[in-house]
């Protein structure tokens, strides 16, 4: 299969923050779009723009030649191709599926396998950058499956993200994935920590910001979200419970490994603790609450 | 007093990876420089530049009208100030005293009053940007002190420097140093344990990098101290050491805040663990030995 705006029509099942904007680039270049999503109103633009909207996710897979996915939860994963009424049953042989979620490595593998048995081909492609990334189609994507699959959808993957790489079999875009997510829950507590400092010491966290953030603390996280902690900017890019989802399966993975991952789990419990406080809404720079 | 490389004699005591080049950089600025150093050998491509050779700290400040220090550990620090052969007890009155040591910020109080009571003018201004930084005169550096002395100084530290910030009174250096050391602290434990995952995972931790190297997950410690961990380099730029010294300052600092910092703490646990088993005089990447 060539993928082409003329000859490929999409599937796009999950359009929140992250996959209105992924969905919007692949219309913008041109695609046909077949469009599912819980709450129907966050298609409202893409059918706007001409995507056509469908009452379940087999209905999408059935007439897409590629389904890409980006939903919230691994439970959900699991419904929207496994369940009935799900992509795996209703796919034509020899379409494509591209899980973007963050989800379950073992997850992955077993979707892989099912696809498979059906002649269909799976990727899992979980991306980095957050909600800027997405808009800006410069997102990182982590892509797991064969390299004859991977090399197929990469036009579709170009369009959404640029720096985008075959990690290795089934799965191994969500083990990347969960990398970076244990380097991002590491930089957030640094942030946290380090802004907490500056403030209980009597400095002026701004100011502590302009000279910690180009030496050897810089980080994406500590630029962009630092300002948001300091103005108490709460407003989300990237969920806290979503994040907590991501911590959680890393840390299962990781036991699974026999790794020992403390900082990980200092994070984790922090986030916990701020979610169970009310801020299970808010965007990942809510970590500072934990030190309030 | 104005300074300039005609006028004004810089002393520099403390010749370690950094002091060399921050005091080279001085020197071919064209300034005068009088300098000591615990172990002398340290010192001999400054003497073969012009520098003069001092057997105290006390003579260093007699024979100069600025005196930079940028020694080990804050007790180094008391001793080359507030000892015998100190250099508060040499310098004449109306020098200025410049400490680039991490150290407690309490003691660049204590020695602010001290050198004040004998008409000195005394600044603390840690650094960042490590080695290399240094080498390329890219340090971030972090000053407490006055306004007016702060200006005095200013072009000596735009030779070592390039983000250069009054961030307070005596010992806001030094506060904002430890923000800065927090978060790398964070920063460390993050890509220790991202890396761990990679590679119990089954990854190519090369290639994990390279996929979240340029996302939310980048850091300047990522991209710079990942590929040694990877490859097992730990020749140090920055001592694990030192830095233990550094969290073990900051640690105290904001218990005496009460502040709780639980990713500090559990670094900080990390670093004592891999410098019990042989890894103190390696670099801070030496992290992810705890982790084996």
């Amino acid at each position: 299969m060539t993928i082409s705006p003329e000859s490929t029509r999409v599937g796009f099942i999950g359009l929140g923050i992250m996959g209105q904007s992924m969905a919007g680039h692949l219309q913008k270049a041109g695609y046909e779009l077949h469009v599912y999503n819980r709450t129907r109103s966050k298609a409202d633009a893409l059918l706007q723009g001409g995507a056509q909207w469908h009452d379940t996710p087999g209905e999408v897979a059935a007439s897409s030649d590629v389904v890409i996915t980006m939903v919230g939860y691994p439970a959900d994963v699991e419904d929207v191709y496994l369940g009935s009424d799900g992509i795996i049953d209703n796919a034509a042989a020899g379409s494509y599926l591209i899980d973007m979620t963050t989800s379950e490595p073992s997850l992955a593998v077993r979707i892989a396998e099912a696809a498979a048995a059906k002649g269909l081909h799976s990727l899992d492609a979980p991306v980095s950058g957050g909600d800027v990334g997405a808009k800006n189609a410069k997102l990182s994507i982590m892509v797991g499956g064969s390299e004859a699959d991977f090399a197929v959808v990469r036009p579709l993957l170009d369009i959404m993200g640029e720096n985008i790489r075959l990690q290795g079999g089934p799965g191994a875009g969500q083990h990347t994935k969960m990398c970076n997510q244990i380097v991002v829950a590491g930089n957030m507590l640094a942030v946290a920590e380090g802004l907490t400092y500056a403030r209980k010491s009597g400095l002026d966290p701004e100011e502590v910001l302009k000279s910690i953030g180009t030496g050897a603390a810089q980080s994406f996280l500590l630029n962009g979200l630092g300002p948001k902690m300091i103005a108490g900017d709460f407003a989300p890019g990237f969920f806290v419970h979503h994040f907590i989802k991501d911590m959680t399966i890393a840390l299962k993975e990781a036991e699974a490994m026999g790794a020992e991952l403390p900082g990980l789990r200092t994070a984790k419990g922090l986030y916990e603790k701020v979610a169970g406080e009310g801020a299970s809404e808010d965007g990942t720079q809510a970590l500072i609450k934990a030190y309030d």
